[in-house]
């Protein structure tokens, strides 16, 4: 049934990342096992997973999943410590590695197309950051969360930029100054994840959540996205006029005349891309 | 017992919506039945009933209701559908309709005089904007939640400017790319209401809040509420100038020489009016 | 066993405030019983042992505490209304009152180490400022919290700048208009506080806290709580930007070998300070 994808993606070869599309439904597994480490080969990997993503016709919404007991660990540390022996002492490494993974965080939050986080396991660091960038995280009572760099003479910085527009100020600072563990529970407490479900019903839920957002129309879909993000960093009227410019663009659109005819009929819309 | 008032609004008479006023706490209910819809002349009954609002002194709280199955059901999408026959398919019809709406929300942040929504049904679309346009929400056990543009070709983008200000991001993206109902408890949950209550305890307990709010001097409440919106906006230095500055204000009125003298002398305050 | 630290304050002397030194932990509590106001004379009292614990080393973590029924109930309206006699009715006063509390507020932000609420009885008015402008707050079951300025003919206009940062803006709106208390488990609800534990247990869990965070090291804890607040006004690719650049900064210092080192080599790191 499963119907393997050939995205425009050589690194499907490399196995970093699977994909397998499904009803419209990407599903982007993590494959670099234990840790599945944002590694430099990861991040790219991922880059091109969603430029493919973004461009094709086929997808309409992403899940980023993984494997194993975690979900994501954030930075490859022995790659970055290699990199201490650079002659810039790695500086121009770690630049280019936190520039191309805020990129990757600021592409998920910019895909047209909604990212569901599937998280089965423990989600660290950048880890935990690529959880509060997708769209919606639905987790199963085994996932876990924490923001360690603290524990390592650092701070995880790059992650809290995410976690801090998901969570509330305490929650975070919790997060970020003790470097301990969350719970499931408790994540969704503090809303960075929407659901917990037990382990054996977690693909069942987040395939609920995603056929329910594939079955939209991907044009609106894309226009609301990019608009919740632009207006959410603007001041209330500012927010207005420019929403209220881009609901007028959503009921110009053929997609919309489609969706309230098929609502006003009973019967089921069938999109036709604006 | 109750006072019908006798606001500056022709539109009591058209039955758009019903006001009465009591102890300082106007009633505002719509009656669009069963929809309520914000219509174009809904739209405009509530801004002069707003308006009223604003310049009578014997109104110090606005409770805004509704009856029946359905709180308010956001746009009226008939009257949208027949515009798109005119000429222009109806795009100067919808800039002016999301114009106008765009302004009753924020008029009901602006007002000097806070605003609880009493929510006994369902408010979807722009009716879920009103609530989370107010500053206070007490919903019934039955009341229902649901930004539902998605299904219907569009995104409830102006919606989620109000939304997207009371609830978290993982929380609004979900209501708003699934467009799934919500129940009381669960918009209560996300904090885009206060109180949840069962039916019967409804007006009670939102009356509870109107008096409390109704006692206290209108004129500190006034500069409050405005000071509240504006340093929302505002870095946290230039928040605390400004809060300061409003700070200072309110010390040298006399509504806050009577309450400390009241407060001190233990007796009921009564407010001079600065 | 408790050290008394001889910190750079002839305030000690006057009893306005108490602190302990255990473990890097510096304990700073309120002692101008039974109201623990934010006299102007304990504000300044305060501003001086948060310049003492900036620049002393030994100093790696504040506990904010107090005793009594009453943790601290913001300003001093006894010392407010002796000026109202001030040929200017106090304003000079006021505005020199609330300039330097809103730097003490500020201050307690900007401190590059963690601060900790412990608190354990009512907290109101310029004292739920305090708590809220902490980085963590520990409350036991005994604890309240109210922004009361509006049951006294004004409004808490400059504890809502810290308040409204803290919870959701339905939830900061009720205590605002309603100057009602909250229970320690409501403000747990909203975001005010990370925990509530039992009366018996504030100690013990407080200091948990404090000594995780206090096991740090302390330049990436000082970077790390600037770059929160920092990011925190900016759109998200300037925080991203912002946060990437502190993030290699971090990475670059001695303190982030060793973390590293000493997590690899499961040992426990020494800091050396950068």
């Amino acid at each position: 049934m499963a119907e393997i994808v050939a995205l425009d993606l050589e690194e499907s070869s490399t196995g970093l990342v699977a994909t397998d599309l499904q009803d419209g439904v990407l599903t982007v597994t993590l494959s670099n096992p234990p840790a599945h480490a944002l590694s430099m080969e990861m991040i790219a990997t991922l880059h091109r997973t969603l430029d493919a993503a973004r461009s094709d016709k086929a997808v309409r919404v992403l899940v980023l999943a993984s494997s194993g007991k975690i979900f994501c660990a954030g930075h490859d540390l022995k790659e970055m410590a290699a990199h201490r022996a650079d002659p810039d002492g790695g500086r121009a490494f770690l630049e280019d590695l936190f520039r191309r993974c805020s990129e990757l965080m600021k592409a998920i939050v910019r895909l047209p197309k909604p990212v569901i986080a599937r998280v089965d396991g423990i989600a660290t660091a950048a880890g935990c950051q690529l959880v509060a960038s997708c769209d919606l995280a639905i987790a199963s009572e085994a996932a876990r969360f924490c923001t360690p760099g603290v524990n390592l003479g650092g701070f995880c910085s790059t992650p809290m930029v995410a976690l801090s527009r998901n969570v509330s100020r305490k929650h975070a600072m919790e997060m970020l100054l003790t470097g301990e563990m969350i719970d499931a529970q408790t994540a969704r407490d503090f809303g960075l994840v929407n659901r917990v479900v037990p382990p054996e019903y977690l693909d069942q839920v987040t395939a609920k959540y995603a056929a329910a957002i594939a079955s939209k129309s991907p044009a609106a879909i894309a226009r609301g996205k990019r608009a919740f993000h632009e207006q959410a960093d603007m001041r209330l009227s500012e927010a207005y006029d420019y929403a209220s410019a881009v609901m007028v663009e959503g009921f110009m659109t053929r997609d919309s005349d489609e969706g309230i005819d098929a609502f006003v009929s009973k019967r089921k819309p069938e999109w036709k891309g604006e």
